[in-house]
């Protein structure tokens, strides 16, 4: 499995596992954030790009690969997403770095992915 | 003053002494500010954007208000503005809705500062 | 009005103002919120020292007078709204101080409301 | 080695490096952590489920380990775990997702580890 | 009074009452903070200039005013507190600089208070 | 490879990536970087003790052992760099601790790697 796969699959199983346990809030959670990013008064590509913005800025790994795969298919060009880090690194500092080193890493994997596909 | 203006001023009053000290990071960061919300790949309006919502997410008044202003002037919708919200709340949790509400407050004065116009 | 009056009244004024803009995402959240701290496998009294816990760490100071009103009507004791403050304060640190200084003030408050009832 | 008693090696042959160094502070601050979730005006479970939840809005993942295994031991059951699981994921927002994946499968660990026993 | 009274007056009654609740944790973490910022293998001035940089990164407005008083008394310039300040900044981001302008306004009432006497 | 090289041969891969995308916001951040911790009205040992010590409440672990690397660099001897981390274990909370055994860790590579050299 390449960097993408193997970061869907894990996700992918333990989604399925939180779900199962049949909590009310974290299921209306999960539902919630598919709402959230549907579109609306602004277009999917805006959101996801908050999204992404958002999620650098709070450091959540994990959050970023989502997001960054979602505007990547949304066609969003290395320009622009290297835009949407230079805002996130100068509002959130130089703490965000490395979640901009493991972005750009995993920005490679998905066009890598994209090319074999 | 109404809300707008004394944010505003204290903001700016601020700012001048800060740059009267002349420290030259603190007037670099505060020059690379104003290029990172520049017209580039992305719009001034999609930056701003993003800059709200990320301001949102770290809970810092004073940046929301700043780009609340920006978008406001922007011709960002009420609609749109709210959406921001809701991904900002959804990704930074409930710990986000005394921003939402302070937001909100900040936006009806921006909306009557600009009727009286 | 006293310091508790003055929140609930600000904090009704703008949560109505909220769910009157009618986004969906955000009146889902406002709702869950109720949900989750409902009655469950774990009673409510635990579940608002759970909340208050979270918010004291995450220094988020209408979230902790909210959840310090609900604990005092649940009958909290004063020791026990401590030992929660002293879990905050060790996990999260020396920052956590001064949202403590100002939990203990609201606490008099809520102390002072109830006994001129 | 499972996760559980991996993670439990190099957090005590850590811990006992850090102790060495022989810093009053430190020791002062660990021995504070003991006392910190002693028998008190609140129990153990409680308190051990505020320190769980604190970990978790604060997305600390050792820390939620050490706490998940304590509620563990102490008898907290799965629907109450994901019940201290909703309040930090709706308090904390989205961001605690990946925390929350990676708890799942920690206290699956837990679990097996049990039953081996 | 004048702002620095101000706060001081409303930090010294509000930690009286902490302590006259005498949670054993909480009394031993206000000791420990004495003792943490005691001369040691490094010396007070860099003790104080270290919680400065660590509360303004974490946007502890009451943090930065106590260790922006420290840091005054013991002689540190403005040209040094500045490069403190550069250097939370950068590494915490923009974010930071709203506190930056409130910590620039102390400093302001510090050196007169100082004048006065 | 050891952990220091390790962590330096990634760390600069992926800085020459995000430096070849040209984006002038980054490529500004990266050199206000350098900038910040140059010699100036505070000493270089000084600034680096500062960055260590927000690097490590912010619990950002390529950060701190970015820092520790200059320190270790710049002869802090292990007393005063555990004094570093008691102050930023006392502000930031025992979130920090898991930083702090990995901070731990990499100050042992560090020294290894001086002694084979």
């Amino acid at each position: 499995m390449n960097p993408v796969e193997e970061f869907n699959a894990y996700r992918s199983e333990m989604n399925d596992k939180i779900l199962a346990a049949d909590n009310k809030v974290l299921k209306r959670i999960f539902n919630l954030d598919t709402n959230t990013f549907a579109e609306g008064a602004l277009d999917v590509k805006t959101k996801e790009m908050l999204g992404l913005a958002c999620s650098m800025v709070l450091r959540c790994e994990d959050c970023i690969k989502y997001h960054l795969e979602k505007v990547h298919e949304l066609g969003v060009t290395k320009a622009e997403v290297f835009e949407i880090f230079s805002i996130a690194n100068l509002i959130g500092g130089t703490i965000v770095i490395p979640e901009l080193r493991r972005a750009v890493e995993y920005w490679e994997a998905l066009d890598k992915q994209k090319n074999k596909a």
